[in-house]
């Protein structure tokens, strides 16, 4: 595919460049070579676009840059980054369609047009799975479970049943769906298990990261709206709701039946308590992002200030004054 | 069912309804129907009371409120509501008694009654697994384990080699028993791995979450002890114990060789050093709770604490005078 | 074997035995029995020796200690120790020579000398597996991976397409290498997933814990050093470079891009930024381990210093007084 095609297809504008050259993948600045497209997306990484060895470097149309570097400049250049990936490294499809020899699927499931099932892999009863759909090997899915259209499982995967997923949902290799939630009652000599008799419900073009963990719901659903993506080894107890496109980055908790609005939640983030839509949360209690910034910013000063306040109180003599101290 | 039988089996005082109403479901407060049992147990939801659409709600006899909707009291209500959703969702065996067809077992394995082991599972040499218990398709367990009676584990568990699950255990999905413990010797230009030859072991009615690790011991053993139960995605290193009816929440970790006493772990977690029972922990490294929640609470201040500090400082002229900020 | 065989595998000295006592395997001080080696390495426990029935202790040289138990003196007792459990512990390989027969290996697949498949694994187009490796069972390896030689791969681990294992690396259960990268381009109504093309290198004597993650990059590769040591349930994001002998301990988790030089990374640590060689981090967001000690002992008196700071503020008189609070 040559260049002038890709800024074509991407409607951008070319500059410094004629565009006859062959374009072969796409790689980031400092690691691209002549037959690669590049972009900038962060501005930290301007001083390595005249570095560069791109055969082209996908911009902003804003970018005030002095270079004779070839840009292809659009509106937004992550977005259009994405489009060239997609453009030059089709996915295929690993699994081949049907339903492989080693793997066991219930004669009562329904498993709809063009599904691909992998090598060992179980499929319970009375699941269904829409057309085109993708499971990769060694996929455990348990009785009553309903999957949608166009979505893609990866490797050992466990979806537990009666568990929704709705259509074009992605689950990375490990992850976890309709484990039980953590409920027990204290009794004499120790705890009683809360039997979890709901299920987790994946809307439209959610995405679950590696080895993340959501539980299913004591009675009725978790819910993940459309949209949301979850990062590895998140972990969402029950009765939790998270609202549509939220972003989860990954090691965050979310504790049992909070309600997440349409938010971004930081990595390594415990969410405690309900969050508002259109604010970004970070820390263990997750706090709004600027707040726990201007904390972590003045946890750094926070040693000296113990040696300070010690000077002041020496200073105004408190220690030997104040009558709290008596106490 | 009808409502009077369930008040009946729970030995619990039914007001504002004759009880012949026919029940069919457990839901919460605010999602239930009139033929759903609910409960209030956690009284910042008594608001959801009168509003409810419940056939009927279990509540504490103690608790005093003015409504016309029907109410079942009761000791602990959280505990009725447990043994409601036994009865009225009596959880079937969703794996067929006796060894799957794809399964693979080692002839030298000691396979009880009424073992259940699903399909794509592999159980090794030497290992015994007691009555009843149930193995659901896709898990691993390798030489010399031995399984105790009633135990369920989920799909994609690994259990390793001379690892111990005594009675009633219960393993949910991708949980890993006995990983090697992370022992590393530095000797020239980088580490020698430390074997880690001991085991896990997980005495009665322990619960282990979803994706949870608990490496084994270098040397001698793991050691969970009964009652206890893990969360999602918690990490045990090797060579913990862990006392009775101990509960830690998701994502929380233990460090090596640490001990920890009948205690609450509070998620996102990290117990670096041994724990009293008794007690609640929480945080990273972990401090009692009440302790952690008055950090938390001074820790919103602190951005301002910098401030003030700064104009007691400018007050008392400390900044001109203190003889320690002159070096 | 006998003691006085063992101390001269160990090249140390021993004193207070002559040697002649039959060993039969390793314990800790407080565990072991009088046919068991045991050892100091920390001296925390030095007070240990004294009370331990072991056959023997492996001490250091240096070690000053009054006491008639036999020692086994060492230049380092540590890697002493992890020698005498090779020595008393050999690793016997579980999984059998050979691809087990209920395994699927694509035909194109290129499988070295003396390479043992368990079962129930799915071994996908052009891969290759160097000699001496072991597969555990229901291990999945898709298109186009490349593994070296005398690696070690437990149950239900993933390893995505195009990834590179180089020689001796070790992979915990249930550990998910090469899941995308978590990259998502907001477009109106939701997010566009950006593909991840690139792949993961884990060079030679990587081990990798249990359930930890770690994605693909974007483009290139995300690159893990020889040497390095990850702990179970630690999550690596896209285009991470992590360098050669670090270290990085559970529940860690490292941002997209980040690059770690020779480190150690503490347990429950956030790493956001990029860390220098030689240094130890610890917390969320990571700083200098020395610094969050110093942190964590001033939280502790943080809701104190609030206090002392009103106390102090109302001896000054700051609250009438100061311009700032009359905003």
């Amino acid at each position: 595919m040559k260049l002038k095609e890709i800024v074509q297809y991407l409607q951008g504008e070319l500059i410094n460049s004629p565009g006859d050259v062959e374009i072969s993948g796409c790689a980031k600045l400092d690691e691209a070579t002549n037959s690669d497209i590049s972009f900038l997306a962060n501005l930290k990484y301007k001083n390595l676009v005249n570095t560069s060895k791109a055969a082209a470097i996908i911009v902003s149309k804003k970018l005030e840059i002095d270079t004779d570097i070839p840009l292809i400049k659009v509106n937004d250049p992550y977005l259009a980054f994405a489009l060239v990936l997609e453009k030059l490294y089709p996915q295929s499809n690993a699994v081949e369609e049907g339903i492989a020899s080693t793997s066991v699927v219930a004669e009562s499931s329904d498993i709809g047009k063009n599904v691909s099932i992998g090598h060992n892999c179980f499929i319970g009863k009375n699941v269904s799975i829409g057309t085109q759909t993708v499971i990769y090997p060694n996929v455990v899915v348990l009785d009553d479970v309903s999957i949608g259209a166009n979505c893609i499982i990866y490797p050992n995967v466990t979806i537990r049943e009666k568990c929704v997923l709705q259509n074009r949902v992605i689950l990375q290799p490990g992850c976890v769906i309709g484990s039980d939630g953590f409920g027990f009652a204290p009794v004499a000599g120790g705890y009683k298990k809360i039997p979890q008799v709901g299920n987790v419900i994946l809307e439209d073009d959610v995405e679950i990261g590696a080895n993340t963990t959501i539980d299913r719901s004591t009675t009725g659903s978790t819910v993940i709206k459309s949209g949301t993506k979850l990062d590895n080894l998140v972990q969402i107890a029950h009765n939790v709701k998270i609202g549509r496109n939220t972003v989860i980055a990954g090691l965050s908790g979310v504790a049992g039946s909070t309600e997440i609005g349409q938010s971004v939640i930081a990595g390594n983030t415990g969410v405690m308590s309900d969050t508002e839509s259109g604010k970004i949360y970070f820390g263990t209690p997750a706090r709004e992002h600027r707040k726990q910034l201007q904390i972590e910013a003045a946890l750094s000063k926070l040693p000296e200030m113990v040696k300070k306040i010690k000077r002041i109180e020496k200073h105004v003599q408190l220690n030997v004054d104040d009558g709290e101290n008596k106490k």
